[in-house]
């Protein structure tokens, strides 16, 4: 009791609260009260994500957030603090934004899969990070909103994930008039996969990991970053590089033991080769 | 009557059976029970294409299916059967791959609108073979699914198809999942084109059909090839491009003839030059 | 009053009626019947859009239509007149299509957002124009078509706007059967923004051009430059680019003024530096 007392309090404190069951890793944005993604917080968020990668227990990654909004995107104040930097800040601005732009591109590349767990406001690099993760599932009442342009600080890395979520108008009406959209909306533009009342959040979430936590981890290695390699080249070269892929696919363990249970009809036993 | 039955007869054991009319050439999958994409059905779809591309009554084609469903994807049982072969099966998984690559390049590539006309289940490269096509159209009672995931073989190559048809997070969540997405969902992800009542499908695929095949083959030509040339391309290039295909078009003999029976409220005569 | 009237009466002539508000530049197509896309017409828009970049009062550009039909593309009585020329028109169809696919990357590399206020039908290079357009409002009663199918003429320009606004199949269907589709479907499809009752179209336009109005010209700039930059480029390269702009943005003064108006809960006052 004590014990478990003590640890949470550490994960009070910890700007990323991390606890993984079942091969569920959920990593709890907690930099209160609007999850700013701060070089602290994105310092933790890296290294979690890194270590998530490394770690063979875990399957699936649900980012969630605590508190009332998702995330209100980069922290305003820490970059306004460096303005008095002899460089006038540029050094900072240039760490802050290659570095939240390094985690978009490690979630991307992480071979397991990303799941978005959103309740509340997810703004600008909140947003993005939404955007980014290969599934996303919010609650009725959040909203999603690029409003950079409004404090004269037009969305920029943000866009990169929400043009290749959504459809071009939908991402430039939200980056040009920085006003919010609702989850129903969001769910139309593509960039929310399911819209869930509050208190079914965590049940769907952990529906949707538990089901993907099940499946073989190489098979969803392969098939997750096969899925960006190919979105980025022509028709042509995506059927050469994927055609590669499956074959290869064909030749692991897994594959065998999948197909096999399959047409056994039995579950499979993966060993993850 | 009697040579009808022996075509009949003829027809029931085909892979593909064939069927022209008005310019339409129909081509239904014919491998019960779930119209798997076996190396010979595939040597069957890919001739039949090979041959429409060449044969000038041609003007669109349409993919149906008999049967329950519309295909269940590769044949399971005859890739396993390969795995005795000396490399492990790696040759024929490979010749398996690459040809089912081929095929969707084929019907890109075919210089004739390809309709997939859908009622009931269609997996992994059968789900593929519908984002493909030009168009799709399908029943209220279809679905859509990339399962691979579940047996340890992600649908890799499907996912070409999939994720240039639909949303990215739309394509992720029917590939890592491996759940089926009704009608409706495929409508919205842009997977289809149109959902009907199963008594209308064949009306409605028709109607399509027809109104394609009443065009200029030439026009068709030009716009389809076109289309997935420029989709490749950053917009300045893909303007070059089509501001010198619009010119091209221009000068055909079905472009002065369409115009002025335009402008002189005639119905126009192609000659498809 | 004379003046006024004399104005009016040049206007009426103008085959594009400009007019400046509160930053906001109205260019409104006025060439009866159909507001065809002529040459002349085209060169008229071509000089009030590179006048609308260099002109720092105009922060914001509504693309409108007067009369019945927003624009039925290009003149083809024009063109047609052309097939009596030495060479069968071909300098006269290229040209047209140069200047068209010009007249969409000029819109698309302006400085600054520009809208389609649209009311009726806008077809071939008409829906072209809508879909370039950064933003796009129509009336519940407008509906988009590229029919130029049904002349022997496909409309290859306008598919490379249509294609990167919709999902592949969506636009595949206007091209391949020329049948119009309605402002719901194409709201649905990513072709306009918002759909709204005849009555409120100039209010729901000037509503979201006085808001776009309202942001630092600097920022708009910076952002829809970026945007169409990182569209064509790998995810990676997006984000090299992105977080490079996004640095420089924030070294901006009016990102710097932006920024400490929001943390000092102050409107801000943009120099646009």
């Amino acid at each position: 009791m004590a014990q478990a007392a003590a640890e949470m309090n550490d994960d009070d404190k910890a700007l990323v609260i991390s606890q993984l069951a079942n091969g569920i890793l959920r990593l709890t944005l907690n930099n209160p009260p609007a999850n700013a993604l701060s070089i602290a917080l994105m310092q933790t968020l890296r290294d979690e994500l890194a270590a998530a990668e490394e770690n063979r227990e875990v399957r699936v990654v649900v980012i969630a957030a605590a508190g009332k909004l998702f995330s209100a995107g980069h922290d305003l104040k820490e970059m306004t603090g460096h303005r008095e930097d002899a460089d006038r800040g540029r050094a900072f601005f240039e760490k802050t934004m290659r570095m939240c732009s390094d985690i978009m591109l490690q979630i991307t590349n992480l071979p397991k899969p990303v799941i978005a767990e959103v309740d509340g406001l997810a703004t600008a690099a909140g947003c993005q990070l939404v955007a980014t993760c290969d599934l996303a599932i919010c609650t009725d009442t959040s909203t999603f909103c690029t409003p950079g342009v409004n404090i004269g600080l037009f969305c920029s890395t943000p866009m990169v994930a929400i043009s290749r979520a959504a459809h071009r108008k939908q991402a430039m009406e939200m980056l040009l008039t920085g006003e919010p959209v609702d989850a129903s909306a969001a769910k139309e533009y593509g960039l929310v996969n399911r819209v869930v009342p509050k208190e079914y959040l965590r049940t769907v979430s952990d529906k949707y990991a538990s089901a993907i936590a099940s499946k073989s981890p190489l098979t969803l290695k392969i098939g997750k970053g096969a899925f960006y390699q190919q979105m980025d080249r022509p028709l042509a070269e995506a059927y050469d590089y994927t055609a590669w892929v499956m074959t290869e696919n064909m030749l692991a363990r897994d594959a065998e033991e999948g197909i096999n249970a399959f047409l056994e009809k039995r579950d499979p036993e993966w060993t993850g080769r």
